[in-house]
């Protein structure tokens, strides 16, 4: 068994973070250990915390608006790993060679802040959240009991009691959990105990199929959710979408027959309010009534969508939510609370989430406390220490308002709208489809094929140029946008709008720049 | 349908951090939104970042290692909510009054850094985890694909591969997960994918029923997983243990036997080092060659033991990990990595990982991109977004160097062999059992109880003392450390060492404490 590894001789002694061996005179000795005293070298590591917050600053938080910076500094994989000094060794680092390193991994990281990062659902910067987030990482809390988390359960259950109004409930529970794959997870797991509490103790050995109906466009975590419950990715069934990415109701009513005259147990449907690639809103009025006839719950995975809550000129594309049993929704993405921020909102209110969850462990939950138990909601969770994500949501929110968020979701549709009129305007610009939310899916078809006609070397030849044009622009570092091909469709990219920081010009930008480097294509 | 809950009229417009209306000439309007511009104030913003990160510095850091300060400032629920202005409102709040929050809220928080929290499997503060927490909070990467976190991804696979040399392995695969509890789920998951690859797709239902087995002193996140996946808690087999809490070889096969004689299928034993309560170590040698024996996967729940790998002179502790199939272990316990950074490593370097979790989501791992995209592990992961955790262990590892990381361990538990040696000196106190680890459980007798026979009314009275003192010791504010009945005992502390800004004077302090918080009891 290798124990210490390049072990590389003794300790030496100048690296200034070393800690400190005590050397007090009445020293108390036990096993070879100084035990007078503390170790650490406060001093020195307040110093280094102080520099490496001035770098910090100066190198991300102030460059952060700043478009004449690169959005990544591309390197590949191996030389990546040269040029970062990755190795752990038996002896540390002095301060400086580490404040190097942070300034390395700074450089060669991707700038998601920036105004022209838009690669995935998540970008910008928030100065609330990042304050919060600041200070989560100084106190090091976990929000499982009221004893060591009483501010941040506090805020978790506020934060919740307005997302659920947000949702239309009247009254409701909820979680955050780490990222909405794991929400979805919960809410396939709650809606599973709900049809039959046994499955708890039980398991599933022996009994019937259980089957769970969501669109064919929906996130992959549904699958990944299905595998990992023991469900089975073939019982997760996709219902048919309609041109836009839509459920259609009626094959989701047709597949709840077939499934049942089949002999399996329906216990689930899962809608989706901003699925993640083309931005669609299932109908939830119709799907919940498809759920109320057959007795189903009805999840909505509203990860992306459900931002346009805030807004009530757009929360219109979640009309019907409120009937939904279940909601993920993800502040850290349009709502910008920094990653990781999701909720899971449940209607119930007869504490099914502590029911179908807890484990009552003694050495955490005691009911002999001196104050409220209540408060201590760990027992919700899968996880045992949990981070107080909705600190940082609450934290921008307290700063903005409530009027400053819907500003911020109406600005971001704007903006998507005014880049689909200009895609529409531009030569070698395709819509892929009319978008009804921030994502907005297009082709760009350089000049050799600008007259060809559409058939099958047009489309091949097609699908090469998004991941040529992406491969430029990482290489340039002048803007990040993702593309992927899509049920039957060849690589398109996918435009996603949604920091404050990002303006018309920027939209500008990115059309021109894709037509700058994919022009002699 | 309540949109917006308590208007409270128009935006008003003196606060200070209001997102700018851009007012170029050139207006764009579109939605009745002008898009010209970013329309965030970064200057304001900026300033308030800087502003707040010099209160964290000197209401958290700085404080951190001064035991002057108070553990924490107790209120109950209710008044905490009266003090805390938690309520979020339409319009905003000025910069100054959001600061005077996060002086509430850091106030009013547990202070988990100070040298007197002795509470959970975590304390103290660590400078260098602190500034690559910082740095990833600024950053806000999200851990799935190389092209946005090529820095991150090299840095975990770099702590992955160092730990796995640890355990002993000569080669293996892993993944950080938002938990210990977690990853004991993905071992449960990859055990029974190995079992049976099929289930990924049909599920468990038809099938025999699966059975794993761990000790009756493991976490309780086997029973959460156990129900999470399907499997059910009834089909947790919990194994007698010795009187130091290690499981019985002997006892673990004859289960086995008689589970197989009922007709379930054995496919997992989870052996633990380091138990939550009593801090025991199951024999790993005797159980793997059990496990070898039947065939079944072992996984071993190291989160809190894991850290002693790191000390030639404690290891042996673990002795036989290397034998294991999968390990849990949480670098954020003892190796004071920050909440939270818990990795799952694995032997099989099949790509097992992979197999049994992937869903290859076409719009992340797009298979033509232009770079190595082996390197897009997201797809090991059941979470979509995932925090970089890998990268603040990294860093602390950087700066103290294996030897500085070995040297916390030695001190830890030699502190604690200092603390058991105190309580068997001083009247009052009795251990509850010669501890192996950092968990150090004992009784607080008061006086009135000392000279009482050992009988039901003595237990039932001495049942009632932990839980009081502790109301005590929170009110006071001067030191946190947890009680719980355990399998039989009743209520008895149990204290943990981990901070090396802890000292023998801190020993001393606690179980003076004691005595004065329970001498008149």
């Amino acid at each position: 068994m290798s124990g210490h590894p390049d072990r590389d001789g003794p300790l030496d002694g100048d690296t200034h973070q070393r800690e400190m061996v005590p050397s007090k005179r009445s020293a108390v000795l036990v096993d070879g250990v100084i035990l007078n005293g503390p170790t650490t070298d406060a001093r020195a590591g307040e110093k280094f915390v102080e520099d490496a917050c001035r770098l910090i600053m100066e190198e991300v938080v102030l460059k952060a608006t700043d478009v004449s910076e690169k959005v990544c500094e591309w390197r590949p994989p191996e030389q990546l790993k040269q040029l970062l000094d990755l190795e752990m060794r038996d002896t540390g680092e002095p301060h400086h060679r580490l404040l190097e390193l942070c300034q390395d991994v700074i450089r060669y990281s991707v700038k998601t802040n920036h105004p022209r990062f838009f690669n995935q659902l998540y970008a910008g910067l928030d100065y609330y959240s990042l304050v919060a987030r600041f200070m989560t990482e100084a106190l090091n809390p976990s929000v499982y009991t009221y004893e060591v988390s009483p501010v941040f359960l506090l805020v978790e259950e506020a934060v919740l009691k307005k997302m659920i109004e947000f949702i239309g409930w009247k009254e409701g529970d909820g979680i955050f959990n780490p990222g909405g794959s794991v929400s979805n997870m919960y809410a396939m797991n709650l809606a599973r105990y709900k049809y039959c509490p046994d499955i708890k103790e039980k398991g599933l050995s022996g009994l019937p199929r259980l089957i769970l109906f969501t669109s064919a466009e929906c996130h992959y975590s549904m699958k990944k959710a299905a595998s990992f419950l023991g469900i089975g990715t073939e019982n997760v069934c996709f219902v048919e979408t309609d041109g836009r990415g839509k459920m259609i109701p009626a094959e989701l009513e047709k597949q709840i027959w077939q499934a049942s005259k089949e002999g399996a147990a329906p216990f689930l449907v899962c809608a989706t309010s901003g699925t993640t690639v083309l931005g669609a809103f299932d109908p939830l009025d119709e799907i919940a009534d498809i759920c109320e006839k057959h007795g189903l719950w009805l999840h909505v995975d509203a990860s992306w969508g459900g931002s346009a809550l805030m807004s009530r000129k757009h929360r219109k594309l979640l009309h019907g939510i409120h009937r939904a049993d279940s909601v993920a929704w993800n502040p850290h993405k349009m709502l910008m609370a920094g990653i990781q921020c999701c909720a899971l909102l449940v209607k119930d209110k007869s504490d099914l989430l502590k029911k179908c969850y807890s484990a009552k462990a003694s050495y955490l939950f005691q009911q002999d406390k001196f104050y409220d138990v209540s408060y201590d909601t760990g027992d919700k969770s899968i996880q045992c220490s949990r981070r107080p994500d909705a600190f940082k949501f609450w934290m921008t929110w307290k700063a903005l308002g409530t009027l400053g968020l819907e500003e911020r979701v109406n600005r971001a549709l704007a903006l998507s709208r005014y880049l689909v009129e200009e895609i529409k305007k531009r030569e070698g610009f395709k819509l892929l489809l009319e978008p009804e939310y921030a994502n907005i899916c297009f082709w760009y078809i350089p000049p050799s094929l600008r007259e060809m006609e559409e058939g099958p070397e047009f489309w091949a030849k097609l699908n090469l140029v998004a991941p040529a044009i992406k491969e430029r622009m990482m290489k340039k570092g002048s803007l990040m946008l993702g593309y992927q091909p899509h049920r039957g469709k060849v690589n398109f990219f996918r435009q996603v709008v949604i920091s404050p920081q990002v303006s018309r010009e920027d939209m500008d930008f990115l059309l021109d720049e894709i037509d700058l480097l994919g022009r002699d294509m």
